[in-house]
């Protein structure tokens, strides 16, 4: 499909897998964790803190852009990464998940989607042969297709036709992004909800049209983390090796130690910045609520060992007086330390599938998570 | 008065003047700007990117401070700098304007002032010698006397009772301030109003008193500019040479010209971040509203020739989508572009005083902004 577009397994650990994907724009190391750019912009986070933070790759929402400032508008002014100065790796979605999540009306038929934009009301159909084209506009590295999504539970027979429908959405997809330039790839996404039967129909379809990677779409929408973990597990085993595979929208750090464990390659989550503007920094010590009044005279950054500048240059007593005060600033410093925190998660990821002890790793992260957690249980 | 403070007269150019402060955090070079970090932020800016921006010194709001977290506990943390990451000079003010301005209730008498915290209604007392506790506590380089500000237009007598309660607050402020560490210094404030007469009694009583430094304090509260470039022009001409002179509180990049050329040396306003968050960029060619509509599809940075990174690498287009979406970082990056203007413009205005120029400096900066100010008439 591409003359750029490569994935190069390195080493593997049990299920677990370490790799690096080389786009036109330059490599990402896997297990990978991309930011998202919803808007455009990760939101709060400089660009230049973002690639401070170690992000390789970027996630931006169709969706959101197609409806504004409009793919044809940020084609115009030189693609995606132009805009947002980011010259380094993109991958877009297709819109599908937030026409389920945002849209305030939507009807699916087989041609595609029909909704109503939740900015203005206007009426905006998505097909397929769209989804490529905006994503083609945008100019991203990685393309997905379009898919259907439901929220878990949902009915059997939901799930088959929505998974069958999304299948034939794959192949209609693949034909209308053939008229992308070279270097560029498209990813089906296997659907399926919590039936064994359902994903593994849907991964058999894919791999006949046959992608240069998969997503595991359809998840973190309701289930418990179990059913997650053991639907991620038997779907991406049963992928092809020689692809790489994104688990798309998950999640917490544990999620991502849990579906690295069973051979994920890249995440996308808005935890990192969302809960950052909030007030909660993920550290190796686990979530620290820095609103918590325990923290307004406390002179200890929150981490005085980390790389991230944020962590180690900040009294948490500043940080929560920039969350009490209101101060924008607060939301910013969090959300750069998050990052890192994920970035930092998935590079000890990758060295320790590397040098194989990966189960080791994994234990030592979360055995430092618990030790404070009693410690600091009001955090939670 | 201290060991570390001194100012040293560079070169005038008519009643423009060059100097350096010399503190113990540091040189500051005048004419001067200093950002304001209101709550201990410089609202929606890193630190380190006030700094990139060439800013020396930063202004920090007693009133806000002492209320939120407060002064004691900022000083258990090691003061303001430490506690802002900033290890460079600060100046604090005494918080008699944000009683003025914010307090919805306070009763002036000999002793201080009585106000209502605006955050949670507590009644709070100000003296001349609290004032210069809480300064003292933040660990400033430089505090700002206690004073009584009042609007304009007022009645002469009552600005002729506030200007002679300001001087007697005066008196005990330098008394109070003797047990700060060496190194720091206390200025005088100027009031008066608009009378002549009045400011001019006021700058007498206060050398009669002695500071190390002066500040025109009183406008920019509802007079005219030529009301304001009057008083500011014979009440600088009537200060001592040898000490920094600082007009608080303005203003527009036309009122610092202006201020410098009748021979003031240090500057605060919140119209950078202030303008910064709501669209308003300062530039060479005068102020763009970068939300207005003609931005949507223009490719060109805000100022490709400045050396602010976030001048130079963001498409007008981008930073328009930014402020149309909501985007933080839309106001962060404007506010880092008109604090590196700001800095700029004092930048050359020393470099022209220097040089005996600035009058011409001062004509092309204003020519620049006129040639672009018809054709961009739109974005006022």
């Amino acid at each position: 499909m591409s003359d750029a577009f490569s994935f190069r397994l390195i080493a593997t650990d049990g299920a677990a897998r370490t790799g690096e994907i080389t786009t036109a724009h330059g490599v990402v190391h896997t297990p990978a964790f991309m930011p998202v750019g919803t808007q455009a912009s990760v939101k709060g986070v400089h660009p230049d803190d973002v690639r401070a933070s170690g992000a390789e790759i970027l996630l931006g929402n169709t969706y959101h852009l197609m409806l504004r400032p409009s793919a044809e508008r940020i084609a115009g002014l030189g693609g995606l990464h132009a805009f947002m100065n980011w010259p380094y790796p993109i991958l877009t979605d297709s819109g599908g998940f937030q026409v389920m999540s945002l849209a305030p009306l939507r009807k699916i038929t087989e041609e595609g989607v029909t909704f109503r934009s939740h900015l203005d009301g206007a009426m905006v159909e998505l097909t397929p042969e769209r989804a490529m084209q905006v994503q083609i506009l945008l100019g991203s590295d990685i393309a997905m297709q379009l898919d259907e999504c439901m929220r878990l539970p949902a009915e059997r027979g939901d799930v088959e036709r929505a998974m069958k429908l999304s299948l034939r959405w794959a192949e209609r997809c693949k034909r209308a992004f053939e008229g992308a330039a070279a270097g560029r790839a498209l990813f089906g996404i296997v659907q399926g909800g919590d039936d064994h039967k359902l994903r593994a129909d849907s991964v058999r379809g894919l791999v006949d049209i046959g992608f240069p990677g998969y997503a595991i779409g359809g998840l973190a929408v309701g289930e418990t983390q179990s059913v997650m973990l053991e639907v991620v597990g038997e779907t991406a085993a049963a992928l092809p090796a020689q692809r790489p595979r994104y688990l798309m929208g998950v999640g917490t750090p544990a999620d991502l130690l849990e579906a690295v464990a069973r051979g994920v390659d890249m995440f996308d989550c808005v935890l990192p910045t969302r809960n950052g503007r909030h007030g909660v920094a993920f550290t190796r010590f686990g979530p620290i609520n820095i609103k918590n009044a325990r923290h307004a005279d406390d002179p200890q950054p929150l981490d005085a060992e980390r790389s991230c500048p944020a962590a180690r240059n900040f009294s948490r007593a500043y940080l929560h007086h920039l969350f009490r005060s209101g101060e924008a600033l607060g939301g910013t410093l969090l959300s750069i330390v998050n990052l890192f925190y994920y970035q930092e998660l998935m590079a000890g990821a990758r060295a320790a599938i590397g040098a194989g002890r990966f189960a080791d790793y994994s234990g030592e992260i979360r055995e430092q998570w618990n030790a404070r957690a009693d410690l600091h249980a009001e955090d939670d």
